[in-house]
Order: structure tokens, then sequence, then C-alpha cells
């Protein structure tokens, strides 16, 4: 039921948002008695997306041009780095003023932290990498598992 | 036809994810010629959802039980505050050192920036937030509209 679920989901989150097909990932988990007899087996969810996050504060004299180039070419690494799933970014809305001087977010998402890893060797990733971060003044890369 | 796809993608959502039901948000926009006629009237989707984003390190005398204990205050937030949507979090999983000392990630999702005015003022938050600022050594906080 789940997984029928999941596949409806991302056939609509695809339709709506082009974003690639998420696998499910399931893994055969063997219960043991307290005396060690396998009593069972059931499926456990091995792996959940892994959300890859980048704030960034860009230097003074890169140019709104320049900025919307840069993030043109973040957005196009999803066509380029098969494990990188889909892209979202936005600027600072916020009103507390607890942003740090960070003006962008841009959010990734990765099937799992060795699909993070392919995509940071990736030598598409590696040349745009070098390039978006040669305009920043400040960047933050955090990377984590979100709760369901 | 979004519409529809919209709703079956929030009842898809609200059954895996417990998330609350979003609002479509449409406004009227009245459309004029150059001579400032009016000459039709279109929808127009008026706001996104908005990401509060919060990063945190905290103290180092924090234990771990205290730290699950905020986490727990946080997440049921959800159930306090009618315009935060849905709440995730997960810990720092990134290899690549850029984290700054973040440990942790928090993400809330509001229907617009006046939803999260609210949250912010709400007597509910403001209990939790002094608490769990008093247990941080460091975060950042920043809101964004993500792109589709």
């Amino acid at each position: 039921m789940l997984l029928q679920l999941n596949n409806l989901f991302c056939k609509i989150m695809g339709g709506i948002l082009n974003v690639k097909q998420f696998s499910l990932y399931l893994k055969l988990v063997v219960i043991k008695s307290e005396k060690g007899e396998e009593v069972g087996v059931e499926m456990e969810e091995a792996k959940g997306v892994v959300k890859h996050l980048l704030l960034a504060k860009f230097k003074d004299d890169i140019t709104a041009e320049k900025i919307e180039e840069l993030i043109k070419g973040y957005a196009n690494l999803v066509n380029l780095v098969p494990p990188m799933k889909s892209f979202h970014w936005g600027t600072d809305v916020s009103a507390e003023n607890l942003h740090q001087g960070f003006t962008h977010v841009f959010e990734s998402t990765f099937e799992s932290t060795e699909g993070v890893a392919e995509y940071v060797a990736h030598p598409a990733h590696v040349e745009f990498a070098n390039l978006f971060l040669s305009s920043t003044e400040k960047v933050i890369v955090i990377d984590y598992k979100p709760s369901v």
C-alpha cells in the first residue's frame, strides 16, 4: 500500500515539479528471539532521502545577472548528475534577522549519502562548484536526512 | 487540472507524512489594457509555501536527552500553531566539512510569510524559542520561498 502510494506520489510530484522518480530503498530485517532463533523477517526502510542544503552570501561585486547565471548553472546540475533528484532555491524572506547575512538557500535532494558523494565528485559539479564558490563571500553546506 | 493534482497530492502527502492540508492561495488579477481599461480577469498563484529553516549547534553541556526533549517540543509546535503546516529535522550527515559546526537542521513549512509572522509571535512559539535558544551555541534562521 505504501509502495503504491509512493509510486503515485512520485508520478504526481514528477508531473507537477518535474522531479525525477525516487526509489524507495527497502531492506529485509531478520527478527530473532531472545535465544537467537529466527522468528520472522520484515521490511525496513533502509535509507531515506538526503537533503543537501547550501546557504550563500554572494560577494558585493557579483551582479544580479551573474547570480542569475550561477543559479541556472546550479539548477542544470540536475540534468548532468544522475543522483541529484531535485533542486529548489529561494532568497531570504525572513523577518527575524537571524539569517547571519545569508541571502540565498539552495536545496538539492539525493537518494542517499552515497548519491551526495557521487555528486560532490562528479566533474560537472566540481567545475561548477569552483565557479560558484569563487563568487561567494560565505557558504554553509549541510546534509541531513529529514525525519518523516 | 493542477488544482485536482494538488488536492490529490495533499491527500497522499497527508496520508504518508501526516502533513496538514495545504491551501492553494489564488487571487484574481485584473488585466488592463494600455489605456487602463479592464480587458479581463485571470487567476494567479499569489503565495507559495515558505520554508523556515533553522540550523543549530547546541551548547556542549546540553545532554542528548535534553536535545531529544527540545526536538519533541519543536515538533509539537505543529499541533499548537495553526499556520505551521509541517516539520522535519535531521542531523548533519555531510562529508564536505562545510557545515561550520552546525549539527542540526529543522525545517518547518508555512503557507505564507504572514503565517511565519503569526508563528513567530505565537505564545507557544515564544515560550519554546526562549527555552530552545538558551540551549544553543549558535543558530541561523532563514526563510525562503522555494522555486518549483
